[in-house]
């Protein structure tokens, strides 16, 4: 085992972080209060190649693993989360397209997307289906070369501001087997979108419902094999799950680092808040669980890389704990700032808020249990958890 | 013992939550969103006697007690604990003078400020002095029959909308026997007002800094006598810290009401939401935590009601306790509406960014370990916590 | 509402906490190392009347409330909640042949066991019927004016050492309307006791299978009606319930007193344990979730003493909080005890493991959730929870 | 970044769970119901170099990192925390002597130790002085080649059985500074134990109070150089913080297999508790969590053996998460036994009540927290908990 950054990692977290601190925090506030999705700065990343971090070399991405990626979004998200996660769904977006994409499709989509020209979105959740994403009933039907979509999507990350679409909709049974996935350029006729979501978090990321009514897509934009959509959709969940929570890994780490600087700066009763007790408690312990939420992430990644059978546990297990635990690391920040932890002078309660949103995307923390126990609840599993 | 409720406490709770139902929940969101203090609904809270609930009746008041007010509190706050928060402080403003106050001043604005004709505010945080309140740097000195007040106050609660101030002071030594507490009308020379501060939750009262340079007030303004104002304060703040508790178990309530009916609306995997049986066990601990949260406000306000000697110690563990559990019953009402519980369509995050402000106003719960630890530990008590 | 207690339920508290302090304390933790049923104090609780409290008086009991009986049950709790645990069984026996007995067995038997010279134990659960109680398997056979019963009961208290036992069984169809209860004299022919359990808390009383081989017990001997059986126990646990949580309130008291102490007396680093913040907030949340934990028991005693609808709800939300809470209270006490804590010479992890056996016994927490969610989640309830 | 065990570590974790299944869980709760201290069961685990793991080589160890040592220990641990524990003390001692031994007695000693032929014991804590450890009192005063020892030391694991102490002992000023370790033969005149503590947990290991009444050893048994006592006993402790925190890992894994067993096997309301969605969902979460507090052992024990400069920081984190978690764990997988989870029939209740000293011993928690607090609020320190 090694548990160290290698010197390349070190050098993309540097790099990460300088972005971050330069690009990112300095209008993360101002994004969050005016609902600015800031495509510039997100463009601006994509130089750097954080638009396709696993995205191939030759499709026009960085070529690195989840891990790395990881890495790198922890750096983000200790910025802005809500941005880094609209981040991390683009890379998702776009490593799909590399992966499953007929080949004149992917050379043409995929560098643009890696650098951040285009943006991208992941159409799978339906007004009547989140958790049970499987029942959804939004349909493709094959018309000659072509694929005519309708159906409704919710909650579509980048709708109405984004350039390529990833949707799963339904071309055969009912269930996950009956389910494709398409490319469908944002652009094309019949697509329309809802009005932007008022929201508790991740408001630098519009959020729109997307209304597809006889949308025309050529077959080639068919990802992978009919009928593997949903393989496909779960495919990429299971690096979402890693990515969702790399960005509350990251918004504890900001709030941890504010919250200690607040503890050195204010005084009450005659000392600064960092000599009272208590509060040293539990700062070690925000501290103690934020090093374990990032293990567990870089284990998940890890497992992902090394396509382990259990990567699907991994990732879900990381998800659901560093998710958990790096809210309460958010919320306790803001609890030590006290009544300054309120005010959006200090960018506490928006990484809180947005780390809260993490606990419920990218299936819920509930669907993560589901998940992890069916495994450790095999029947016959003579499972240890190791 | 006796738990449950007269029938007047039932005919107020009913009044309570007809007005509640009719004048608040269906503006609350609107107010939060817009950031409007809605004066005109607490004006009409006012008219049912909710703005002077234990001001005495000969000034106007329902010479209710803090019990009773506790019921009808809950009640408003179930629809908008941010407006609730507010009248609970201008309902302790109202009592301050009608207990304390010079006899011409009590009668003169009693019976307004109980109609909810005026509105006041509390003045005691200082930029510098939060937790450590007796530490306040804002000096009255007395010239003549006047008292010229110069300081800076901070996060006051309806200041720049409210027409009276009492305001914390130091005409003395220091610490808290140098302190003086004093009537100060919002449109006296001298006053002015910060920027309303950008919040978390509460967003339906106004928060600002009040700037107070070369105030002249009458010494007939001063109430209590020379040096009794942190007493006062502190007399304010037990019944004070009940009535946050309150708010949040409010919000407690109103938030476990949406879960209910959602989970019974919302179907997953062929079943609705209230059939799963880890949902169900969430809401049985979110309803016991709810019953316990409300108890212990209830029994701190007999305690403080029938002056029991601990009632501070009451107060301190009401408010700990019923501020942490709704935070976490709102909390987790809204990881029960998942996606659409991040959203503003429904009111569940509304319920949760305001209680997550009580944890920190009134006396931070850290500074209610305090108070309760200090009872707890004294120095020879034979002390059961009985 | 009025939450003190009265003058009569002050002077059985002193009584119950004298006779603690005399005749459980000092010997406790010996019973505890020893496994020693300590029948000889049972009895003299007896001659106080503690045997019987909630038994009427013409049949020898004292005839008090549930809310009575738990304030009682509470101090002698706070020496030795196991023995205290196996009285409230006793009590229960007690009340129900009172309640539901025929006149000439009550006439018999109730003067007895009020007063302790008779001692009861209840025989409901079945190696394969724990918390799906309804299943049991015994049966009774009616031959004649007898019935002949036979199965195992497992997890008995008192078994092998009580003289009364109440046996449900099969009278009729499967499920929960086919099941009677009976009285059974421990002597009778056919009946044989397994081995004491070894266990980790309740020590002081016997824990044992019950073997019934063609036990023949008269008619008279039926409890109520042929086939109430079932809600005959049900009712029975609803004060179990009660009284259950009430012996984790007296163990939570007992732990916090010692701690109490302890921090005073223990030095380290130069300094009183007490004087350690992180250690008084400690203490501040452990003495305000005992008192939380002691108001829900109160409120679940007063209603099921006046019969309210909602009872058996309160009397779950009841058992689940305050055994929660009060485990954790020992638990923590245990920790500010430190090495001296693990060690059986301070009462400290007696106390805790005692309270550990409680959040299983008279219906896991597992089940108080599922009866108070039902409740809650009725179909079509509006259901405040008020 | 590598996260799986290479191939030597995959054989010596087969060979500890093969040990521990044959020759340590079948008599493990017998060992503990008897209070037996299995000195042969240890010398078997010593025959495989257990008792010397990371010993040298050329000083008769096995001569592997701290990391291959939790991957053993984690194993031994499974079947039985309580004799674990102390091969884990026992391995510290023969570190220590190895690592700070004059040639001589390392070369006597070592191989003996290594082997399980010699045992040893580690002397810190004093009555008067257990979190305050530089307080000791002890003393070793200069006469001649030899020290003299005089003192009481408590707690000690092994005493009365094992046959080497270390001994650390005042040879200067007061403080951490003034304090030396010393090697103690068991049998050297003067030293006498007390009696067995009677305990909570760790049952399969004598705890005794050594007294030290003038005994002579001779200089050559200081460890290291005067004074640097205490050194030698915090460097001991970071290793003994991670083993600690191993053996918690180890019970947490023991007792959720268990329950896993259990789940699939015992029925209730027609279905098995692994059908049960709030049962599955607990499961869940106790397998994540230890997945999460093994990262966090293996990650310290990486940053011990690579000399990381915040390695005590991250064994301080590594301590106090996983015997915290782990303690939970195996305290609800007792809950999902129910009552025969209460029972010493099931080995679950055994493993909470070693997992619960683990919380205390080898620092307790509260002292973790001092440590990492520390670090993390360093004045000046930008720490990022990286």
């Amino acid at each position: 085992m090694e548990f160290n950054l290698n010197e390349e990692q070190h050098a993309f977290q540097d790099a990460a972080r300088r972005f971050a601190e330069k690009e990112l925090f300095p209008f993360a506030s101002e994004w969050d209060a005016q609902k600015i999705f800031p495509r510039e700065a997100i463009t601006r990343a994509g130089e750097l190649g954080f638009c396709g971090i696993y995205t191939r070399e030759n499709s026009g991405g960085l070529g690195l693993s989840r891990l790395d990626a990881a890495i790198i979004f922890e750096e983000l998200a200790a910025a802005c989360p809500s941005t880094t996660a609209y981040i991390t769904i683009h890379n998702m977006v776009s490593w799909m397209i590399d992966e499953f994409g007929k080949d004149t499709i992917r050379k043409e989509l995929c560098p643009k997307l890696a650098s951040g020209r285009l943006l991208g979105s992941y159409c799978l959740t339906e007004p009547g289906s989140g958790s049970d994403a499987a029942a959804l009933k939004t349909t493709a039907v094959k018309k000659g070369n072509k694929y005519i979509i309708n159906g409704t999507k919710a909650f579509i990350s980048g709708a109405g501001e984004s350039d390529i679409l990833i949707v799963m909709a339904r071309t055969g049974e009912s269930g996950a087997n009956g389910i494709s996935a398409f490319i469908v350029p944002a652009q094309t006729k019949g697509i329309s979108f809802g009005e932007k979501e008022k929201k508790l978090g991740w408001n630098t990321q519009p959020t729109r419902f997307v209304f597809l009514d006889h949308v025309e897509v050529d077959e080639d934009f068919l990802l992978g094999e009919l009928g593997e959509g949903f393989k496909i959709a779960l495919k990429g969940l299971d690096g979402g799950r890693i990515n969702i929570g790399t960005c509350s890994v990251g918004a504890a780490q900001g709030a941890i680092s504010l919250a200690q600087k607040y503890m050195h700066e204010r005084r009450q009763f005659g000392k600064s808040l960092a000599q009272f007790q208590a509060l040293q408690f539990k700062m070690a312990d925000m501290a103690t669980e934020l090093v374990a939420a990032r293990q567990m992430i870089h284990l998940a990644a890890f497992k992902l890389d090394s396509k382990d059978p259990n990567a699907t546990t991994y990732c879900a297990m990381a998800k659901r704990l560093a998710t958990d635990m790096c809210f309460n690391i958010c919320n306790e920040a803001l609890q030590i700032l006290g009544g300054y932890g309120c005010t959006q002078d200090f960018p506490v309660e928006r990484l809180m808020r947005d780390a809260r949103v993490h606990q419920i995307v990218e299936g819920t923390n509930e669907i993560m249990k589901l998940v992890i126990s069916r495994k450790i609840l095999e029947e016959g599993a003579t499972v240890q958890i190791r």
